[in-house]
């Protein structure tokens, strides 16, 4: 038995991008992101949605860049903390205690406490109601040694990243790997 | 100690959307698409991106909607052998023994076995590369109870869902929630 839910937002899973620019004067906003994704391959592509009245999307759209950054599971409470309030209002890294280093090839910081960060600059914007989607073509993808295996690749098991369930507004892990891509359904394709 | 990994395809979670279209003789087609993720909220919108000579893409053009069906870590085989073979090659669907229904609100089918679905009609599009970025504006969210909390929610431990690792080729459970959004950052605002 199957029932309508009606048009929202639902889709698993969605993302806990962590979103860094910097402000007019030079400092460093962050912001919690959930709606966004990869989108295109050549060029490396990666797309965001900030609505309006958010501090980030008038960054971008002065600087031309942003970076995603990403970390484990320990560090979900700053997650969350970033999402709480404006940077307009609290200096959010200061806060936590973070430093931040500028990108070597985009207009954008790097959260040094971070393993992991999706360097972006501006591909193009669209308007979507209130919301401003922004592709970002990815230039670099910063890694720590700590979370990458013997081939040099990043390791999910490493990383330990998470995730968000935007109708349970809830943290979700993704870390437990259960099968083979491009593996987990021959037996089907053979049988 | 940070390492440059150069420009690609890197994010965390990604996931593992099985994509259903009519193709032009009106049966369906599948596909399973990592390159995705909501893209705004009124309307509320997903992106996916697919890559030339996709026989979904033509088919998105053709009828103007997809679906994005979404299923538990039980059928993660199905949806991997999705992404085996071309539905040009085979009939998919009719290999696992799938049926489909068409959907109430778009031109596209539902996949019967599958207990959520996203129902979408094409809001814009966007040639990134070779890539072609659709946005999907979500029209309706079909649900089986059998996925649905008391309040008549989807209920994430009960889909169990499933994403994928763009770097190790591999599925990855979506469903061990590690702690509230909105809350877990509280005692660093109030701290």
């Amino acid at each position: 038995m199957k029932k309508n839910l009606g048009a929202g937002c639902i889709a698993y899973p969605t993302p806990t991008y962590i979103v860094a620019t910097y402000n007019e004067d030079g400092s460093c906003d962050v912001m919690n992101v959930a709606w966004g994704g990869l989108c295109a391959s050549k060029p490396p592509c990666v797309e965001i949605a900030l609505n309006t009245g958010r501090k980030t999307r008038e960054n971008i759209l002065r600087t031309n860049a942003f970076t995603i950054n990403l970390c484990g599971q320990d560090k979900m409470e700053e997650c969350d903390y970033f999402g709480l309030v404006s940077g307009a209002k609290e200096d959010k890294l200061a806060k936590v205690g973070y430093t931040t280093t500028k990108s070597e090839f985009v207009n954008a910081p790097v959260i040094d406490a971070f393993p992991l960060t999706i360097e972006c600059e501006v591909y193009d914007t669209k308007e979507i109601g209130p919301h401003l989607m922004v592709i970002g073509e990815i230039k670099n993808v910063l890694a720590d040694e700590s979370i990458l295996n013997e081939k040099g690749q990043v390791d999910i098991e490493k990383l330990k990243p998470f995730g968000y369930d935007p109708v349970g507004n809830k943290y979700v892990a993704f870390d437990k790997v259960i099968g083979d891509a491009f593996g987990a359904g021959l037996k089907i394709l053979k049988g």
